[in-house]
Parts: C-alpha cells; structure tokens; sequence
C-alpha cells in the first residue's frame, strides 16, 4: 500500500490539504496528515482546527512514497522555516520518491535549494522568486521527474487525481473519478 | 454580509463540506459549520476530526441566507435521520431564502418533502429514489428557484463557486476565482 504524508503546519489552505487526502484515502493509499507543531490540532488559513493523524516528531518519513506540502498563509512561511521539514523534503527529494508542493508551497523547494533549474509551477504570488530559479511554467500542475507542482486551491482536486495516478495507476483513477462523480 | 451555515453530521464527507467554506470565506461571506451532534468536533466519514463553530442548539438559523447540507456515509443518513434539520431545512425552504445539497444530501430533501416535483441532481446512487420525485437531470450542478444541487464530491469546487456567485454576483466570483488560481 502506497504512504503519503499531508505536512500541516498552521495556516494551512484547508483545500489545498484536504481534497487531496480525501482523493487518496478512495484510491486506498495510506494517507497522514501530519502536523509539523506540536500539537495535533492545526489551524488552518481560514481557521478551521483539524486534528492531525500524527504529528513530525512520530515518523522519520522513510516509508513515504509522497510527501505533499500544501500553500496558505502563514502555513507556507512556517513550513518554510521549519528546518525540520527542509531537511525531510531534501531527504524525500534525493529518494527518488515523490515531493509535491502546491500555490505557495513551491517556496519551501526554493528555500531548501531542492529540484533548482527543473520545470515548475506555482501560485502568481511567487512566480518572479521560483522563475529565477527554476523552470517556470505556470501551468495548472506541473512534473519534472519525482518533483510535482500545482498552482493553487482551485487545482487541488486536479492535482490531487494527478498524483493519485501517478502513485496507484490508471485503474485506481478511474475508481476514485466514479466516486466523486467526475466524468 | 451574507451568512451560510454548513452542517456536519458525523460521516460528512470532507471535501464537500470544506471546499466550499473555503470559497465562501474568500468571498467575504460569515460562513459557520454546524454541528448537528452534541460535540462541536465531527469526524468526516475519512476519519479526519474537525471542529465545527458552532452546534445546532447554538442558532435558529433565521438568519441563513444559504443552508448547505454535504453528502458523504453515514454523514447523509445522520442529516437524514434528524428532526431538527429536517425542520430547519424545511423552514429554509419554504421562506424562498437558499437551501443547498450535494452528493447524497438531496436525500435529505426527499426525506423532508421539500420541493417536490422541482429539477435536481444528486450522486447516482441516489438517482432512483431521486427521480421517482423529482426532476432528476443529473447535471454536474442544478438550480431550480431557491434550490441547489450537485453530483458530488469532485463537483465541490464548481458546486461552492456557483453558491457563491449566487450569493454574491460576478464581481466576489472573480475575486474568488483569482486568488484560487481559476483560469
């Protein structure tokens, strides 16, 4: 069964976060969210609490097969200066295995000097910082290798069934589509 | 300031009942969860626990420019199941003001008797029961007069943008759309 963990941090998008997780529990992958304070319970960017499966301190994050970095603000700028994650992304990066990161969290890539000069998108709000050092695109949700990016929370159910495919097959795609009544 | 209550039964599905408070609090309007059980925390039928703003004890709902009622297992038969939202939903109806339902929600309005005969959509699964009372179009969402509906939760987004646009025109939708990165 295929691991993913959804990072947290407080101000978090909510949708950015969570279509994505509710997308790969129906694809039957194994999905955490993970809070990168201390506490369960996050806030996320409109305030909603959402109590997380986990937080980072119960995991050293080798089982994933994708660790997804959602935007919000302040969510980004604490997952950006959160050393811990930077050192987590890089790891999950250098695996090989999958590193996503949508609307504003593509600066948590830039910030850890992950993936630079490879093809990537982003919310408008960072795209003159990510196009000097990366590969700019702008496009709805982007991939280059084992390192996805989408643009921002209007896209969060694209790239979520984007990156359920690429983990689990066409076969599992379908099955999630039909579901949420996507033709 | 428009008002839009959400109500969470425990099993709510999570994108339907999170992606549009989160387009509703973009466009400015005083959007609340309510939970429809004792317990402000309601677990979303993935298991994810989040906590409402308010309990249904906590409000006459007088107030509701828009009631919205999510889908989701066994969130949709808790809805279904309880009186009280039966009553609010009907009194929503019945003064012409917005009564919204998506995925198996609009059972709920079968339950209830509202709006009979009117044109809906609703998850397939529902399509049988739905159609022997209604106009069952299954279109991605419907509108007839004061009553709103969608298939499901890969609709969330389209589902909540619509609402909103309802709500509050051309001008918050393209705001909303904008900072959603909505092309």
């Amino acid at each position: 069964m295929k691991k993913v963990y959804i990072f947290l941090a407080d101000g978090f998008e909510l949708i950015e976060a969570l279509a994505p997780y509710d997308i790969f529990r129906r694809g039957g992958i194994d999905v955490k969210t993970v809070s990168v304070t201390e506490q369960k319970i996050v806030s996320a960017s409109n305030k909603v609490k959402v109590e997380a499966d986990i937080t980072y301190k119960d995991s050293d994050f080798s089982d994933a097969d994708l660790i997804y970095l959602p935007g919000g603000y302040p969510g980004y700028e604490n997952l950006c200066n959160n050393k811990i994650v930077g050192e987590i992304a890089i790891n999950q990066y250098k695996s090989g295995k999958f590193l996503a990161a949508i609307c504003a969290g593509p600066t948590v890539l830039l910030k850890n000097k992950i993936g630079l000069g490879k093809k990537v998108t982003s919310h408008s709000c960072c795209k003159a910082e990510m196009s000097e050092n990366y590969q700019f695109t702008g496009n709805d949700v982007e991939q280059d290798g084992n390192l996805f990016t989408s643009t921002g929370a209007g896209q969060s159910i694209k790239f979520g069934l984007f990156l359920a495919q690429a983990l689990c097959g066409d076969e599992v795609l379908a099955k999630i589509k039909n579901g949420m009544e996507i033709k």
